[in-house]
């Protein structure tokens, strides 16, 4: 990360000894001390309105659009608002429910036979790829995208509603839940859209309750 | 190596320990298994019609001509004889005696402060670089947006529901309904969201039925 210019370095439920005992390499200091530790990947990217997943893409079917690294980075480097790359774990990846929360998705090219990378080696390839070159005619970027935590209330409202109408019962809670974390993310929301759809969510919420008293 | 799927891995002079109980990442196993150990630099590439050395750029004078990797790389990859790629250890880097062996140089763009890497992830990224293609055709068009049938069953549906919950009386009915139908054209939805988002109206107006009955 210090090699190429970041430093907002956020981690996961890290196993405690190894991250407390890491050391940084030459010039990473400020990057591991200034290491914000978060209780789940919600949290963490609650204020990025643009999150990007990375994955071998080898064994799940995928519900995000899944881009190449070259060809998927711009994206994410023109992307005016705060915006977040998201490894897994070095040895299961993302899981489903971590994946649930990205836009889009990225995948180093690899030799077929050989997709599983070393974590380490994974985000340094990112993150070059990601300082690579400077767009010439950077694309106008949305500077109005919504971010996380408002992604997830509407999300969590949307549940609500699902629930409330009796839908999620007729599948399982869990891959609702994923499913519809990932749409609302997959959705061209802007800001102000917020307070129309929450409105039609809150409204329909309400319109349960009233009419079971 | 294995990632990029390159396998001919040769070692100069390793310490011996560290080498011997190397374990290599999923998939590595053939490329550790078949690396050779010379005992110089000049052994190493004895065969090699070409020699690019890798640096960090920052103390030396180079004599050799040094390009941005990916710049530098093509001549390398479109190089019709054998050719290496030397590194240096992670400690010092190449030697000016190493160098000697280098038609040319390369290095890695990084940010000016902190220009040192991690030898494994210098080496992961100029593997990347080399076998990243440049991109022939461009991105595929999105073969799955909705039809505009679709989308409009969506919008009546939405606005059914957002009648009947109450929420269209608040604000001007027509208003509401360009609102809703710009805002669902806007959303990524692709094909096989519809039954999903059908489904979900479909239950939230059941039970609206329901609960008046």
């Amino acid at each position: 990360m210090a090699n190429f210019g970041l430093d907002d370095l956020r981690v996961v439920n890290p196993y405690d000894i190894a991250f407390r005992e890491a050391v940084s390499a030459v010039g990473g200091a400020h990057v591991l001390k200034s290491a914000r530790v978060f209780g789940s990947v919600g949290d963490a990217v609650a204020d990025c309105s643009l999150v990007v997943g990375t994955t071998a893409a080898q064994k799940r079917e995928l519900q995000q659009p899944l881009e190449r690294l070259d060809t998927g980075m711009p994206p994410l480097r023109e992307h005016s608002g705060q915006a977040a790359l998201l490894f897994g774990s070095e040895k299961f990846g993302l899981s489903n429910d971590d994946l649930s929360f990205c836009h889009s998705l990225l995948r180093i090219p690899t030799a077929p036979e050989t997709p599983s990378m070393n974590l380490g080696q994974a985000v340094a390839i990112c993150l070059y790829e990601y300082a690579r070159r400077v767009p010439a005619t950077p694309r106008r970027a949305r500077s109005d995208a919504i971010e996380g935590a408002d992604a997830e209330q509407m999300t969590k409202m949307l549940l609500d509603v699902l629930e409330q109408s009796g839908y999620t019962n007729r599948i399982t809670a869990i891959s609702t839940e994923q499913k519809i974390r990932r749409w609302v993310r997959r959705m061209r929301l802007g800001r102000r859209d917020i307070p129309l759809m929450l409105g039609i969510l809150r409204q329909v919420l309400w319109k349960f309750r009233d009419s079971e008293k």
